[in-house]
């Protein structure tokens, strides 16, 4: 996997302790691991160093003997265990103090005069480098990045080094910006797509998929789950001509094989799919939540423009909600429960009395960690899809997992009813359903 | 941070394509470096690499030269590509062949035969080890560990490898039992603490906290901060009986000089706070949420327990829904806008009316991408309290950051606006709010 000779081996390093002694996963150095791919290099090692200067000059030593150019976060702000410019020039330049960047200095002054707050003299470190490096723009914040180049013995054309912030919302502009254009390998590219579905367990879907994902296969075919929903990865790596026409091969074969639980591609959310659907056919959604208390409204109205399909609804974790705001009959919920397929559909119902929406969904469900019982055990789960003057169709889950996994399984199944629903295929079975687990009524 | 005399240094190394390619994020090693402090070690240098034997080894001989002890996760798997027996004994046991251990051998015998399956011989791979190492139980899968010793000149007593496998439920458990004993460092622990607060922005909060946050300072005091909630990082090192006794005293003097914006310690969510001064109180809460959708409400019934203090309530999104479910009147809407205080105000109010709960958060803003204006830009939030027969809080914010975090950070604002209503501070200047920002009217 690393060496190949004719891609770039790029090392990813995250500096902090804070990553050290893990406190905060460093999502940084994946999301560059991923993006590396995209532009036809291949990620390396990936090292976390803490805010010591040795070990950071080290790092940056050995990595830079085996590597084509590293890429590094952290450590460039201005406070004194924020050592990356230290270390750099370290390695780059042995011996030679730090020079302070007249143009950096004056994007600091900027910085703070634009927001009308005084500049500490400690930022001012934020502008110092090694002599033969360089500065890379921050718009986005005080710390401007650092490029440099090391060379050695046996070093060939040496190793570029990117230092680069840490905050995601800085170092991922800047890496478009600096080091995308350094280490695009001309022609050669690495392309990749994601297919996302629900609806089948992951095992069920590599039996679908069957040949294609033999580990030798190129372009490669790989899953992964998260939440109910299982992501078809297909991975092409070559000429650029060649990738192209070999992923929209691949993907399209996984599409035949897999078929309608694929509901999205590279990252569109099914809440988007599910919008996108609504507007399609003129109608607005609203929503009456127990087990998910809120999720599955925060999920739909995370997408931006989603008033123009989802009105709004009911989170009604108590009964007297149910029966107030709802309309559940109140004999509905003791005979039954509320856990029961009645009380879902009376749910949906009443959702669509009260909203005057064209589609209602409702969950309701035990999340635990306590509620269960031996025939209604933690991770019961009953969704019901309502269309006006249609049918109410409930489904009956039981899903595994803590609390947090129970209602996000919820929450992600329930916008999988919908989508069939919508698709014209409500009954359709689906992951972890039970037997008989369907429901039918009017609405 | 390296280096240090008593503490055993302890580097992470995690083995697999799927983490150098970005495909999962790395929770194995930011888990062993919290256990490594808890049991008195100190986390080094980290590492993931790719399924090559000749870059594994090449780690582990760098690694083994400066750490005390390596803990290794990943590529103990049947297959082909995992190769951490095979580059441990390119180190430990340099030129000679793997063994085949004949307990691991019955191991996986008995595995395969306790669930009626043929075993693949493959598996039989997972019982070689290098010949002075030791296998470790593995009641939880096929892959037994290794544990092994690497000694080399000026090594000393040499350094301890553990390698473990990669599924965390496999892993952690192995970990407790095999590595634990053999790290622990009688007598010396790594105590640490996490003060929670809303309220400040981080800035301010390290103002407060003044020279507690010297970086020499024992124990030591950090700041981290997440969608709007700065937390503050006590962590003493050292004999147990002087540990404690120092990390209480300093987290005592962090409370002293912040004050009531701590809300709780050590991972307590800011809406079980909310939810125990409620149950202090004997009052019901309901919340009216218009630009979190019902993140908010996904917040407290995140909590296990919530029902005996939250309702539920009302998400509405749409403006006819603010008019339909709690009242709000059309002309407030159309004078003042949706994301006003009136609005807000008026949220609080039907919500209070609609539900009969005790209290109402009401949340409504613009969380953008698009739909700001000069007057509003994207992140204005007002946020509205109500207390059933006394008063309405309304509050103006203005969050930076995307939809997301917009929507998060309001959640967790309205969250703080209803802990220092119930504490009896309704109109505490809090993070972000703007001049003038609070306006209050009758319930």
């Amino acid at each position: 996997m690393s060496g190949g000779a004719a891609q770039a081996v790029v090392a990813i390093v995250s500096v902090g302790d804070e990553i050290i002694l893990g406190q905060i996963e460093d999502t940084n150095a994946s999301w560059i691991a991923r993006e590396l791919q995209r532009i036809g290099a291949m990620p390396g090692e990936r090292r976390a160093v803490a805010d010591d200067r040795a070990a950071l000059a080290r790092t940056l030593r050995e990595l830079s003997a085996t590597h084509a150019a590293i890429v590094m976060t952290g450590g460039l702000g201005p406070t004194l265990d924020d050592l990356t410019r230290e270390s750099l020039g370290d390695v780059v330049d042995p011996g030679a103090a730090l020079v302070r960047d007249p143009a950096g200095v004056e994007h600091l002054r900027d910085w703070f005069e634009r927001r009308g707050r005084a500049m500490p003299e400690l930022n001012l470190r934020q502008a110092d480098r090694p002599p033969s490096a360089r500065l890379l723009d921050n718009p986005h914040g005080t710390a401007p990045g650092i490029s440099a180049r090391a060379r050695g013995p046996g070093m060939g054309a040496g190793c570029d080094i990117f230092c680069l912030p840490g905050p995601p919302n800085e170092m991922r502009p800047m890496f478009e910006q600096a080091v995308v254009p350094a280490l695009r390998t001309d022609g050669r590219v690495v392309l990749t797509a994601a297919l996302h579905t629900i609806g089948l367990g992951e095992s069920r879907i590599a039996e679908q998929l069957g040949d294609l994902m033999r580990r030798d296969r190129v372009p490669s075919v790989g899953t992964t789950a998260s939440d109910g929903i299982v992501t078809i990865r297909v991975r092409a790596a070559g000429a650029e001509e060649w990738a192209t026409c070999a992923l929209d091969q691949t993907v399209a074969e996984c599409r035949s094989r897999v078929g309608s639980i694929i509901f999205g591609e590279n990252g569109e959310p099914l809440a988007s799919v599910v919008g996108r659907l609504l507007v399609s056919r003129g109608m607005h959604l609203a929503t009456a939540e127990s087990c998910t208390g809120g999720l599955l409204g925060a999920f739909l109205t995370e997408i931006a423009g989603s008033s123009a399909w989802y009105q709004g609804g009911f989170v009604t974790y108590a009964n007297a909600r149910k029966v107030r705001d709802l309309g559940v009959p109140l004999a509905i919920l003791q005979e039954h429960g509320a856990v029961s397929h009645e009380t879902a559909i009376d749910m949906a119902r009443g959702c669509l009395r009260a909203s005057g929406a064209d589609m209602a969904i409702a969950t309701t469900g035990i999340a635990g960690p306590t509620g269960g019982s031996d025939d209604k055990p933690v991770g019961t789960v009953f969704v019901s899809v309502g269309l006006r003057g249609g049918q109410v169709f409930s489904r009956r889950f039981h899903f595994p997992g803590d609390r947090t996994t129970v209602r996000r399984r919820t929450a992600h199944l329930a916008l999988a009813c919908a989508r069939f629903t919508l698709l014209g295929e409500p009954t359709r079975s689906l992951l972890w359903s039970e037997a008989e687990a369907v429901r039918i009524a009017d609405a």
